[in-house]
């Protein structure tokens, strides 16, 4: 191997590795840790980013890009190599535009600003939360101006989440998207579908063996999984090898099953990452949008479709037989996939979740941009809540308040939800195409297929292209909302069987 | 703060930083991770002890050094900058002697090792193992080479595990207990005490409560530590807020509820650190001998003496009325202090330890010297177990196989055992001393005058002194065998309450 290519790469195995340990530190935190550890991680996991980060930006990471481009040039762009070099060059680039001084300034106002937005959550009291928005907006805004100015500076923010993707793109398609969605809930026939079988006695002990069941159906290498319950479910790969999924048990309700079947699919993304360059920044997953492509296909494409639960249900039934003894699986299936504007964005069905993700991307453009007092941001939450899903909202905790993000200085996240999900389908119906009867598959409980079709056209590029060539490459089409409307239209315009 | 000072601190806090993610991740190695991760982790590991090691003697950190030479000398040498000044002049020095690389083979072969060892131990296969042994000894051979030559080869490793403590003082010491061990266990009466319902019905369920309970009842601050089940105990501190025992739960044994008394005097220690320095390398314990005089403190002095079960043993009936029903204390007492030579040093009695250990230092010390062909280690090892125990070893895998240590590249550790197990009556006394009736305490269940006085007279130093230096500001004197061996006549000397 040429000698500057394996130095680089060298260098950016320590950086990956770095980045690999902060995942299980994070796990970590919010699975294991005794609460008295929280004030040292934090330093721990700033200590882990700045050492990354210095690696990245060191003079000699640039020389070696420059010694290395006639090589990049002379290789098929799509190899690995050209790949790692391209990428490393635009993290490279990018890092070196942002002061390390911002950079710790971001982390530690992101650290100081959880605590509060815990509490200012539990007194539904935005106040309390105002100033903390306000040096976060006011640090992303200085964050964006270390950068070439864009079409529109919330360019900036989305890039780190979903790359080379732009405001106007994601705008066009939930312009696309908004107004199917408000037209599939103003047809949602009210109160015909019984669901009250979903509340009741469902004990945490077999969930949590359900769990791992469904895991296990899905397919996995073996000793390589763990499931772990946390408040807030999440996926941390801390190697192909060691994949980490955490779900919530609720005591009366069965959320935790999709919770789990959503995790499996960010699980299997990182678990299928090839081998040769999992310990590479290629060896990542392309985009969060296409990550959150895996977690919602197995969640709702597999797992609140029919064929799955004809599969599947009787095995339900059998662990829950108090509950689910009398109800037959038409009617167990219009149940899980009920329709109803509600308040809570985690809680939100497959049509109604689209307006929460829409409503959140607006806001977040309109407080970068200024076209908003921040303190008049729960106003605008509530009126944009009225407007497109007609629901009240009847305090902060349960509207401006409800999600994380913003605390942790996550602003231009909240879109790649909704552009990962209009992505499940258009990969779902490729994969039908290149399987078959895919359906027929999943109603046989044959999941292995679809698996390895996932590994083979979409995992198996891991970082190398851009989150858009990715699903080029896999699907033969970048993003299109039609398929993810076509779909919702199917499903959910005509009367669902009952 | 001095400039340079502060500089230097900042570099100490990124590599205690490093060390501490290590330990984390280790404890996750053996308590949490599925068993796929494994290959990785060791990279991780090895990331870490490598930007740490490179971190030391980079010579921004010997131009510090040499600035804050003048400082450190009109310092208190016990003030906690002048110490934390001679602790990294002394790591730097030690660390630049080492070549990089052959700190990374013995990392590898180590890694390499261990799975050798699991195998060659499970098919109780010396053979297997040899080759692993010598490359593990010819390294340690080319790591001495790297120091100026001490009075005896073996002092390089020990310093590493008891800093400034030479071969020759350990030699004393152990020739000192060796022949007052044989005559104790010669002087055991056979087959006196029964203790046959110390095997039988312990639920796991109700063991891992009572260790809960024990470690709640020593002794911590809220929210700050967990237990875990493990194959071999240990204790890992990932912060001084963040302590991390485990032990192992037999179902027809109670071996465990000492292993966590034993473990939590390893995590107090930790605990007990000064928040002031806990960041910096000062903040870790002084030695290996002295941590384990802490968890030896705790196991025998505490959890195996009349007084402690006087108090607990009415809550362990009524946890295992089945098994200890019918049991008295004095019986339960005399049971849990049966001696008798046996095969397994981690399963000894506290008489016949001491024999375990001093065994392992002698052939230690002939395979780095030489004296010994590494293929004829179990031969040596066998006679000696017939020396000094009676005990015939029908096997390798409960011979020279039944420790991780070798395997694991730790020569020169085993001594710690018995001279922390030394240290540890010391340190009872002069707690005794200081307290008052500490017996009459323990028998009330007030632990927290020990726990103090432990934090305020060994703990607060952390890693300021050597240990002999630390010993002596705690005790008023160096290592001392008298006292131990004085404690072990008076309780196994004469018959055993019974």
């Amino acid at each position: 191997m040429n000698d500057g290519l394996a130095r680089l790469k060298a260098r950016l195995e320590e950086i990956q590795g770095l980045d690999a340990i902060s995942l299980l530190l994070a796990w970590d935190h919010r699975t294991m840790m005794p609460p008295g550890g929280s004030a040292q991680r934090g330093r721990h996991l700033a200590l882990l980013q700045r050492l990354g980060h210095e690696r990245l930006i060191e003079p000699e990471t640039g020389r070696l890009l420059e010694e290395l481009a006639p090589l990049e040039d002379s290789l098929d762009p799509a190899s690995d190599d050209a790949s790692l070099i391209r990428l490393a060059r635009r993290r490279y680039e990018k890092a070196l535009r942002v002061p390390p001084a911002l950079t710790a300034e971001m982390v530690r106002v992101a650290a100081e600003s959880m605590p509060v937005w815990v509490e200012a959550k539990a007194t539904s009291s935005f106040d309390l939360f105002l100033p903390s928005l306000e040096r976060s907006i006011e640090l992303r805004r200085r964050y964006i101006e270390c950068f070439e100015p864009r079409d529109e500076p919330y360019d900036v923010l989305l890039d780190d989440y979903e790359p080379e993707m732009e405001t106007g793109d994601v705008r066009r398609i939930f312009d696309e998207i908004k107004p199917e969605l408000m037209t599939l809930i103003a047809g949602q026939r009210d109160g015909n579908i019984d669901d009250s079988f979903l509340t009741g006695d469902f004990p945490v002990e077999r969930q949590a063996a359900l769990a791992r069941e469904v895991v296990e159906l899905f397919g996995t290498r073996p000793d390589t999984w763990r499931i772990d319950p946390t408040e807030h479910p999440f996926a941390a790969a801390a190697g192909i090898d060691d994949i980490r999924i955490t779900t919530h048990y609720y005591p009366n309700r069965l959320d935790g099953l999709f919770a789990t079947m959503h995790e499996y699919g960010h699980g299997l993304y990182e678990h299928q990452i090839p081998r040769s360059f999992a310990h590479l920044p290629i060896g990542n997953a392309a985009s969060l949008g296409l990550h959150e492509s895996q977690s919602r296909l197995w969640e709702n494409l597999v797992g609140r479709s029919l064929p799955f639960w004809r599969f599947f249900y009787p095995r339900l039934r059998e662990l829950f037989p108090e509950q689910l003894g009398d109800v037959e699986v038409e009617r167990f299936y219009a149940a899980v996939n009920t329709v109803q504007p509600s308040l809570i964005r985690v809680y939100a069905d497959e049509v109604t979740y689209g307006l929460h993700v829409i409503l959140r991307f607006e806001l977040e453009q309109d407080m970068i941009n200024g076209r908003i007092e921040l303190r008049d941001l729960p106003e605008a939450w509530n009126r944009k809540m009225r407007d497109y899903l007609g629901v009240e909202v009847p305090d902060d905790a349960r509207g401006v308040l409800q999600d994380m993000h913003w605390a942790s200085g996550s602003i231009g996240y909240f879109s790649t939800y909704l552009l990962g999900t209009v992505m499940s389908v258009q990969i779902w119906e490729k994969a039908t195409e290149a399987l078959g009867d895919l359906e027929g598959l999943v109603e046989q409980g044959e999941f292995a297929p679809l698996r390895e079709w996932l590994g083979e056209h979409v995992h198996v590029h891991g970082r190398k292209f851009s989150p858009q060539e990715t699903l080029r490459r896999a699907t033969g089409s970048t993003i299109d909302a039609k398929p993810y409307v076509a779909y919702l239209t199917r499903k959910f315009g005509a009367p669902v069987a009952a």
